[in-house]
């Protein structure tokens, strides 16, 4: 007798809902089936791979855009194999997983106190940003898929679970970009605009939300052995041309993007509809086929 | 070089910032901190315990108070033992950890359809719901500590993470609570008002949240080999005086409390102040000293 959350849990995983259809007959598209054009290639060097010494990979895509000073220094420390040795050294329960180098020094190459990237002062157009929240008078998706939170004068990336952003000393420019952190658990909206996010992650967060926690002070582990070793860090840039992971975010500027969010808005019944946040919303990201 | 998230981190984590000072002088209590009359003790028939087959426990909170039916159903379940050799049979990313009887026949005690239990019609004072979101106009913390949503007219647990909710089929008195889930993601606040909550975990959530995903359809573990296997459930009230774990809530009704709230709104200069929505308020529970 499985009771598994039915109707809502497949949008809940970021996913579209795939009918059970006969494989003889292809259905018709749902008015929030992506058109083929929606799915956008990600450019090359804003996907980072990192691979565990167990080979499992998690890929960030890197927000250029948003911040872009922090994204020039990750790109040094990948280019350099900085990272290559380093761990996963923190992991706290229902906060973040964070990783990079916490013992190393910084590499020469990079800008060592880059200046705060918390803010953007440009931001999407207010009809894309109509959700008002505890932490913000509006808030999104962006057309190219990256949840966005504005109080009408600036905008900012917000911490959702899964977005990356760049741990720090207390003062504002501390954050150089060689330790990372991303939230695994409750949305860590508190540290928006207090730190610079510069990434989401859009494949093996599994691996990331499923690592042991540590009661240790800060969920930093205790021993060395606790810690998942990191074996490389590279942009897809950086590798040769049939080895890149290559992916597509899901244009969200286009009526199947918004059918996509009223279908959880607006759910079929007996499920009544409840509301939808910004780290609610559907963000489309796959491999480029 | 360690960066954590310095000062937002140990609240975050749910615990009071404990101030590093000389073991010799005493520190003046600040304003957040709880009297002792602020710990009351949650009763032994609301204390379910979780022992999983390798000795892990995991220790839920029931909500009494707010679905009645279904804990009286749980409190049978667990009196019949009938959990002892179920197992978390579904673990799917940033959505939920679920487990119970999911192959076995329902225990002849319980009532097998009870009605839903989605709302209270009696609810806190207003005062305590100032906070509105995305998914409701009020909510907040209750005296008793539960977090808690109400459009004015009825008032409902709200799926925060870490909550504990009845899985269920279509129908919305499908569940027993025979399967049990809890939010392990972003809070799960779409299923508010469509699934029934009975309680909180409230001691090894890290053990829930921590268990490898399953990528098969909606999370449920393909293989026998990957579900967590549980030895028992049993309510503390089930146990010998001496065996049983005994908890405290912070009770929420007082300036106390409320400092500690406005410790996370108005964190110390250089953080900014981002907003504070309910499933981010802190909830005091302790073991009883």
């Amino acid at each position: 007798m499985l009771k598994p959350l039915i109707a809502l849990t497949a949008l809940a995983a970021g996913v579209l809902a795939i009918p059970a259809i006969a494989q003889t007959a292809p259905a018709a598209p749902l008015p929030s089936d992506p058109a083929p054009s929606d799915w956008r290639d990600i450019p090359d060097d804003e996907i980072m791979a990192i691979t565990f010494r167990d080979g499992r990979q998690v890929f960030v895509r890197l927000a250029a855009r948003f911040a872009p000073g922090h994204v020039a220094n990750l790109r040094q420390i990948a280019k350099a194999h900085w990272w290559d040795g380093t761990s996963v050294y923190r992991v706290q329960e229902n906060w973040v997983t964070q990783w990079g180098g916490d013992e190393k020094t910084a590499p020469p190459e990079i800008v060592a106190r880059p200046p705060a990237e918390f803010e953007i002062h440009a931001f999407e157009a207010a009809q894309r940003l109509t959700r008002a929240d505890g932490y913000s008078a509006m808030s999104g998706v962006t057309a190219d898929g990256w949840p966005i939170a504005s109080d009408g004068k600036a905008a900012w990336l917000t911490h959702c679970y899964g977005m990356v952003g760049v741990a720090r000393d207390q003062l504002p420019d501390t954050g150089a970009g060689t330790e990372l952190f991303t939230p695994i658990g409750q949305s860590a909206r508190r540290l928006d605009r207090n730190y610079t996010v510069v990434g989401r992650i859009v494949e093996g967060m599994h691996y990331m939300s499923a690592m042991p926690r540590s009661s240790a002070t800060m969920g930093v582990y205790a021993t060395a052995a606790e810690r998942t070793p990191i074996a490389s860090v590279r942009l897809a840039s950086q590798l040769p041309e049939d080895e890149r992971p290559r992916f597509q975010y899901r244009a969200a500027d286009n009526e199947r993007y918004a059918a996509w969010i009223r279908l959880r808005e607006q759910p079929a019944a007996p499920t009544v509809a409840t509301g939808l946040e910004v780290c609610d919303l559907p963000v489309g990201v796959r491999r480029k086929p």
